[in-house]
């Protein structure tokens, strides 16, 4: 099963893509989506549009995952981060990809084993769960914890429904 | 020229179409999208993509302007919005149409003068400005409204450009 984690944002945007076979999970791509910071909001929000496109049409993924954040500090961030969000989850929705979100925590709880863990911690992670994994850089990296994530969630729901049914 | 006036969000999206020729102003259409809430976030947003779409397909709009709000009390729905008028800045952008931001303020103070005004005195003076008007509803009102604000500020900037030389 291959899996399309997201980090949304308004200048970088990280996704990653891995195998989820069983237990076990193997790297497939990973990288960075830059948008030029002087084009207008709405170009820069087609730009990502386009993309993330080619991200799905080149590793075909069957679900994907975004993380559920929000910046509390500054309102205006948070509409910017939202606006670059709506069409992360936008994309594979629109190639009929279910996308699950989840939030920074639970992230961070499936690649670290603990709700709070340093950027650097979390890509050090990514790296021995994914062996071989060439990282893209930080953005790349979270969206590949995102996936980790989704593909741990995604196992045990289906473990449950195996006992419970 | 054609310009169409946006007033995005995650349940309702106002959508209002109007013809700019000179001072003279005249409606072309109105609508407002609705979402199923039912449906998952990623499925509302590629639903309001694809009704976003049908518009300015339907109506060849040659600009467009989205009003520039953001939610200050709850950083949950500011994300929410963000997420919404991210698709809204987007549509127009993939087709190649410029598009313009204005504030609450600045759409209120070009259809009713000033800066503070309640939704029913949008509402009234868009029906006033665009004579036989038929309002789809409060949020087509207030895309109406962020169409008539544009024609009115790119009025403006052409007379200052022509008089500057």
């Amino acid at each position: 099963m291959r899996l399309l984690g997201l980090d949304p944002g308004l200048r970088h945007t990280g996704w990653g893509v891995i195998e989820s076979d069983g237990h076990h999970l193997s790297h497939i791509a990973n990288g960075v989506i830059s948008v030029d910071v002087k084009l207008s909001l709405a170009e820069r929000l087609a730009k990502l549009h386009q993309g993330l496109v080619q991200v799905v049409d080149r590793y075909q993924p069957m679900e994907a995952a975004v993380e559920e954040t929000f910046v509390n500090r500054n309102p205006n961030s948070t509409l910017k981060l939202g606006q670059a969000r709506g069409i992360a989850l936008l994309v594979p929705a629109q190639t009929g990809i279910p996308v699950a979100e989840y939030t920074p925590n639970m992230v961070k709880k499936a690649v670290v084993g603990a709700g709070h863990a340093a950027k650097e911690q979390i890509a050090m992670m990514v790296s021995t769960l994914l062996p071989g994994v060439a990282l893209a850089g930080t953005d790349a990296a979270d969206a590949l914890a995102v996936a980790i994530c989704h593909a741990h969630h995604r196992q045990s729901a289906a473990i449950l429904k195996a006992v419970s049914g």
